[in-house]
């Protein structure tokens, strides 16, 4: 055994209890209620981080709840990291399904049970525990350090990216790590190198200036469904690819390691069908894997439609109106804003004959990626070999997490996402827990990581 | 001036005096508050029936409001009519639009105002009128007469189809004679010869057993939405025919007489698009005018469309469900079951891939039409021209009046529809009234006919 581990081993208890004192405080964003207690869970990273030897640190207050930064730089010729995490939780309702209390934290079966013990506090005090016992242990750090730790992560980090912008200088860096993600499985770590954006568009077609009886006016005058119907089945084509011109002269395809390691994966369409109570997996791209379309390929959705009488019974109605929402999950290197503009053209060139189309543009997510083969991923994978005895699997998600692209491009580093979660651990639902085995490990990693870089 | 045209006028005053006591009673068939006033009504008209002459006067109860049925059989040789009206009334708000009150009729610039005044209880008086002038001026009449005046007709009549069919033998006749309609115009009568049916379908489409996230599954699995959107494109084809197979093989083409009618009524198609806010008319059928679109051909209408999030913002939800509802307004001879089926069928065999089709039907009314070259008609029309001095205009309307057709296919005979309203009589609406020269000119036009057939 290392004298790491060693030493990890001696202060495991310690560490845990000093977990379960943060995990005690009810941190949760969303509620205008519990906004001190989100503020005793800054003051408590505040003193943990002096405590530990952190220098700099400091409450940044914003229009929402604050964001504790600190540093330690004292390695001129050594690489500098910056931490990022979240000290805020998700509501805990339906409270009556936890085992044990929400914010009571409970060791059974070697996992710790309270909301915030994997996401993400758990995982960011990790960073924490590493920078403490290399200190402890060698009296200073092999790289320099910079944290970053916000209380707004689970409302959509409203105020981050302002600071991000305004802070650049401070919070410069070399690489960027994050653990607020999953490992692949129990012993098989992760790193998710790639998350989609985002883009999302609404619109709104208009005939007459009224609904009209289908009684006086049907089979002479424009009905709005129809045109919408009309208008929406151009978008994709009959393969399932976005109809839209230019959409993906910019989508990065994946290369041949990376075709490899997700089919490598093994993914189990059977049993995927069998829960989702689906037939076929046919939606998207049929030329591409299920694997790939979720994770590697952009795509447009109309996530929502409606348009005329949708109460019990008949309505002869013809509608003089018929709306649509649409999103696009987009991949590296396509411009979220651009995007939307190239389908906002083409719903306005295909708006059919006798309405108007009007479309509106709203949110908008860079799509984020660090190639599997820069530095700072393959020296993580390193670090998760060492402490695991397992190459970690490459992960790309298909979802979107703005605030990782935002660290990416205002900073320009590369991000690593470095998860200890395992995906059952109930994350933003009842009796949400940690395994102590990722505990000990995460230290260990990302103190190896920190060595290595 | 004939006899009759004298002696009516001598009466005038005192007819329309007996129409107000009518108009005065609130018969509202669709407030319950209004039960008692409703069978008040009734006991006018009955009691009114009785003092002119009429035999076998009763009041048949139903489970809603009663229908009165009464007869007049003497001439063995003679054709028998049946005379179909209403004696209940819309409900009158907002009452504050009214300038005098919906039930104390009021006559101002020889127009008699009130709640009923045109639909149906002026209408339906004349009726009685002319019987009860035939019968003072001559002792008999030239036919023999039956009524069957109901109480529910503004609440869709939901009793009297299963009366007509229980009293075949009963209201046996060779024409059923119904003044419920408009004129064309000031001066120039119309009669309606056909009405379009109607038949209804609710379409449901499921994917997933659950609505599912856009990160996790966008790209993978189907979106209701985008499967209902492709289905519901196939409905028309590019010329907006109905794309339903067999869905025109029983529709009755218009003669070239129809169609030179409907030239020669002057439709203004810049004044309709100006009023209904559209720059171009292009529901429907390319290849037929709008005045044939909306009155003698068949449609398929979207009346209401949904599936997902229609809440304000983003939702990166991918629906697991969508749905629409559909009518079909139908002309001679389409059989609304039988198309409803066809429908169906078309949905059922063009469900994609990958999800599950529901399709419910609902309503069905049958189409009417009496040829305009039917004897019946001509008659009506002989007897407009003696009294209007001009031969009347020929309609087809596009709405659904199912009653109509009820009488049509029950009793086997045809329905002449002898309106006597102006399109602008604010019929279910505030000011209702009735133009007294159609007062006079209906009660005449009504002798005539029963003395030219």
């Amino acid at each position: 055994m290392s004298q790491l581990s060693e030493f990890l081993s001696n202060n495991q208890n310690k560490n845990v209890e000093e977990l379960k004192e943060l995990l005690r405080i009810p941190s949760i964003s969303s509620l205008s209620e519990h906004k001190e207690d989100v503020q005793k869970a800054a003051s408590w990273i505040l003193n943990k981080l002096k405590q530990i030897g952190m220098e700099h640190v400091e409450i940044i207050q914003t229009k929402g709840h604050p964001i504790i930064y600190a540093d330690l730089i004292h390695q001129e010729n050594a690489p500098t990291v910056l931490v990022y995490g979240h000290y805020d939780v998700q509501p805990v309702d339906p409270v009556n399904l936890w085992e044990t209390p929400p914010f009571e934290p409970t060791i059974r079966d070697e996992k710790i049970f309270a909301r915030g013990a994997t996401d993400d506090k758990g995982q960011m005090f990790l960073h924490i525990k590493a920078v403490e016992t290399l200190l402890e242990l060698n009296g200073k750090l092999p790289v320099n350090i910079k944290f970053c730790i916000e209380g707004e992560e689970e409302i959509g980090s409203p105020n981050l990216p302002h600071f991000l912008t305004k802070s650049k200088e401070k919070l410069s860096c070399d690489v960027v790590v994050i653990s607020d993600s999953d490992m692949w499985d129990k012993g098989i770590p992760a790193i998710t190198y790639s998350l989609r954006g985002l883009c999302s568009l609404e619109v709104s077609l208009k005939t007459a200036n009224s609904d009209l009886h289908s009684g006086m006016y049907g089979g002479g005058v424009q009905n709005a469904n129809h045109l919408l119907v009309q208008l929406l089945s151009t978008l994709h084509d009959s393969n399932g690819k976005v109809n839209v011109e230019h959409f993906y002269d910019e989508v990065m395809v994946l290369t041949e390691f990376e075709k490899e390691q997700i089919k490598a994966l093994g993914f189990d369409e059977e049993k995927l069908k069998k829960s989702l109570g689906l037939t076929d997996l046919v939606g998207g791209e049929k030329n591409h894997p299920y694997s790939e379309r979720i994770s590697s390929r952009p795509t447009l959705e109309i996530n929502g439609l409606w348009g005329g009488f949708q109460g019990e019974g008949t309505k002869t109605v013809i509608p003089n109106e018929a709306h649509a929402k649409i999103t696009c999950r987009l991949v590296n290197n396509q411009d979220p804003k651009k995007i939307q503009e190239l389908v906002k053209k083409h719903l306005d060139e295909h708006a059919p004959k006798g309405c108007t189309v009007k479309v509106s543009v709203g949110d908008v997510g860079n799509p984020f990626l660090t190639p599997i083969d820069s530095p700072m991923i393959q020296k993580a994978a390193e670090a998760y070999k060492k402490v695991y005895e397992k190459s970690p699997v490459y992960k790309r998600e298909g979802g979107s997490i703005p605030i990782v692209s935002d660290f990416s491009q205002i900073l320009n580093v590369p991000v690593v996402l470095m998860g200890f979660g395992l995906p059952d651990e109930n994350l933003h639902a009842p009796n949400e827990h940690f395994h102590l085995e990722n505990f000990d490990k995460g230290i260990l990693t990302i103190c190896a990581f920190l060595e290595l870089i």
